[in-house]
């Protein structure tokens, strides 16, 4: 973590799983942390969340209980937007993922922020062209898309709509590597951005294997967390690409490229539909493989855990 | 590692990268490993890089020297196929990638092989009922698919022909697991296997969003590296949707299915063509993001260091 956020007051709005992990970004990172919601007991199960999670960074030896009691010191509970939002400089937005509900958030928020606080969403699918249609205050929304959750993954997609302004997108991408986040910056809007498109597209592929008996969800998976996925949390599809010849990716999509394209022709096929027979098989084998849904939060503490133990490799030994 | 493999001995036949690979993973695990190239120059490469990629894990604290030094003290290098063979209960074979090449090879192994011996191909994209096509020890042939570097990653595609015996297919999952390698036992063939139509379908969606003008290879890369790779290390896509809900995936395919229809339609589109500008756009953006060709050998020794490391992270706190 870089020791100052170019943003200092920060408020959060709305504190389900991707809003409450958001708490811990900002407060980690030194902001003054102001958290909203109008849902009493959302915001005292959040509230809860964070001594429980901190607890157990300081029991797994992630922080120090002095860090962590500095973290918590710097977040205050609101049930009003404007006390939380009125002395901000960067609003992060975590609602329902719904045009008309995200619309009526920021028509709520606007008037209420200062004219230089930016107002960014964590949407995953909606464009802000649409979300900020006809705000007085537009040129500062944003979407700060992250993955869950982000006080563990660092990647956030940031995307403006059509009248953000370009210097917005530049405090935005500062903010984010101020924080110790990873700014993924997007040029322009696709439904899905570009985060969950690729993984709908692995997903796609896994389900499809499965629906039409090539492999059963452990031996899927296995390809994966034993497999490629041992190098995606190194290099990105384009990184491994550039190690696989000695030309680098270059040679290597030169002399492949037409296996490559008789391989994605040789996907396609018609998108699997999720039906409920569907859901089952996959949900029984998952079961089977990982454990009944009771099994989850500790699944959860498990992932956190090695992620952060991961990323602390690549701290330190980075990519050469 | 186990200390015991279910077989012995062991040839390797064809030491390109994943031939060379291969050594490792059987003689480090303590069998007696006869290795075979008619190319003597490729033959005295492999050898060599044997040698360098050992001191370096024993540099590197992977290994002991007198590990490393027993590790090598199994090998031995022969010109002559029989001579590699005619005692072996496994041969792995990582021949060229085209059929006739391969029918050749196993024309050649199968007269040679003692009756019992199981004829293993690191083939990514064959039909073994192809390659053993007329074999009279067909029954004995079997797909065992890497990934690159087997040494350091360990999914293995496990798959036998239509005249494949199911003991030999029995035999072979035993064998992978006594090796410390990862069975991926798949049920039928489909061109690309499970692994490579997992990784295609990604590669497919990263370049349709560099082409499109969503995001550049840097940012493409970074959703995985510092996002979804950091996941899919530790669990695949099942593992990973298992965890997105409080009921597991039953809960979030039901709720998010309808959603998930809608981002895998939206993906389609015409499969990226490979063509020379693509090629070079690609490679321009990820030689500015990770080097020139030239450091490729130094990025491939930081990714064969890491996975060990994520490895054993894993291996010291396995999934709960």
């Amino acid at each position: 973590m870089t020791p100052t956020p170019s943003i200092t007051n920060v408020a959060v709005v709305g504190t389900g799983v991707i809003g409450r992990s958001w708490i811990q970004v900002f407060a980690r990172a030194g902001c003054r942390t102001r958290v909203f919601d109008q849902d009493a007991a959302q915001l005292d199960r959040a509230r809860a969340w964070l001594v429980e999670d901190l607890d157990l960074a300081v029991a797994d030896g992630f922080t120090t209980a002095g860090e962590a009691k500095a973290l918590a010191a710097r977040v205050t509970w609101h049930r009003a937007p404007g006390d939380a939002v009125s002395d901000a400089g960067w609003v992060q937005e975590s609602g329902p993922e719904q045009l008309d509900r995200k619309q009526s958030i920021y028509a709520a928020l606007d008037p209420v922020a200062p004219p230089e606080t930016i107002l960014g969403s964590s949407t995953s699918t909606l464009d802000m062209t649409e979300i900020a249609r006809g705000l007085a205050g537009a040129g500062r929304c944003i979407v700060a898309h992250p993955v869950n959750p982000p006080h563990i993954v660092p990647a956030v997609e940031i995307l403006g709509g059509a009248q953000t302004a370009p210097r917005v997108v530049e405090r935005t991408i500062e903010f984010m590597r101020s924080l110790g986040q990873t700014p993924v910056v997007l040029k322009k809007y696709v439904f899905g951005f570009a985060l969950n498109r690729m993984q709908a597209a692995l997903v796609r592929e896994a389900v499809s294997l499965v629906e039409s008996g090539v492999a059963d969800v452990d031996a899927v998976d296995a390809c994966i967390r034993d497999g490629l996925g041992l190098r995606w949390a190194l290099m990105g599809p384009f990184g491994v690409g550039h190690t696989n010849a000695d030309g680098g990716i270059r040679e290597y999509y030169h002399k492949y490229g037409s296996a490559y394209v008789g391989l994605c022709q040789a996907l396609g096929g018609p998108v699997p539909d999720w039906n409920p027979g569907m859901v089952d098989r996959i949900a029984t084998g998952t079961e089977a493989m990982a454990g009944p849904p009771s099994k989850v939060p500790k699944i959860l503490k498990w992932r956190d855990r090695l992620v952060r133990r991961i990323r602390a490799l690549k701290t330190q030994d980075p990519h050469p």
